[in-house]
């Protein structure tokens, strides 16, 4: 059996933290090491820099202080958390990661995915997700999800989320071979099993 | 009369911060508009991420970390507070900015000198220091210099920051017409009048 590095991807009310949380659930029921981690955060050093960037006081914020924000919380959990743990055997499931910057900074704030694409690379010293789930959803069903109570990130408008949908499509046909997308607007059931077998086909293959 | 980015880099114990704010004092002296900030730092953003940055605790900070931590504190000053200055007629005088990044984490760490100074122009979008006053100084000349409280930096071993000295040569070779070497075991005075001179012969130029 081998260990992946499985990443969610999707914007936020997509549902694929309910997913992540499910992949975990299962792949631990069959006795499966498994690390669930989301980002940006997973070490004491990220927590504190989620904690700038979803400060809704933070309003001002430079679309390239919030690129190289996430790159910093990227590089110290790759470090830290997601290479030991692969190193030690686990399957590490990470809500979030690598291509959300891309989609967010690098195509919706205008940075640039190919740039983006590039600094993820010395952020995560070349550390590459094996199965990425992209959770593709309407804008509208998203927001309709997402509670009152919002932080900095969630209090974008509804066209800055269409912008993001794009560039997670547009990355996911750049890699089309680690790329799984579901319509997120199915059954969390149908979801849970389409990743589960998908996951379980790798792990055995 | 221009005004000018003005900036002074170093190691740690250089004199380069008395030196800025000499210069502060008498360009303000004679009525010219100036800005002294440091980095990093000089936004609230920008001290939140300082205080991650110069944490004792943090001493298991991945290089790539500390790289886009400061990446994030320059992007947010270039635009909070330079960028505007700048374009209001203000002098800017920076303690530490660009040149700094490529000598600690490019040169020193080993992440690349040159993909360092890209990344250095995503995060100031384009902005360059018209001078910048290099102060080259032997590493038991500045250590002497630094007080017995030292910050994570600071806590580094002598070679770290004989590569970090070298760094700063590279780089100031790659940019020599940018670039002003001065040897900073001269008098506080002696180097003031040096800066001073350079400072006022580009203003009115």
């Amino acid at each position: 059996m081998k260990n992946l590095l499985i990443t969610f991807e999707g914007i936020d009310g997509c549902g694929k933290s309910t997913q992540a949380v499910h992949l975990r659930n299962r792949l631990e029921s069959m006795g499966i090491p498994v690390l669930l981690l989301r980002e940006p955060g997973g070490t004491v050093i990220g927590e504190k820099i989620r904690s700038i960037l979803l400060d809704r006081d933070h309003g001002e914020m430079a679309p390239a202080t919030e690129l190289f924000l996430y790159l910093a919380a990227r590089a110290q959990i790759t470090a830290e958390r997601i290479v030991p743990a692969l190193k030690s055997g686990t399957t590490v499931i990470l809500d979030r990661f690598f291509d959300s910057t891309a989609a967010y900074q690098g195509y919706a704030r205008g940075l640039g995915l190919d740039t983006v694409l590039e600094m993820n690379i010395v952020a995560t010293g070349g550390v590459i997700p094996d199965q990425t789930f992209l959770f593709d959803c309407e804008v509208p069903l998203a927001r309709s999800r997402l509670s009152s109570v919002t932080d900095r990130l969630e209090s974008e408008s509804d066209e800055f989320f269409e912008r993001v949908r794009e560039g997670f499509l547009r990355v996911s046909r750049q890699y089309p071979s680690r790329f799984f997308v579901l319509d997120a607007s199915l059954s969390p059931e149908v979801l849970s099993d389409r990743v589960y077998s998908a996951v379980v086909s790798r792990l055995f293959s």
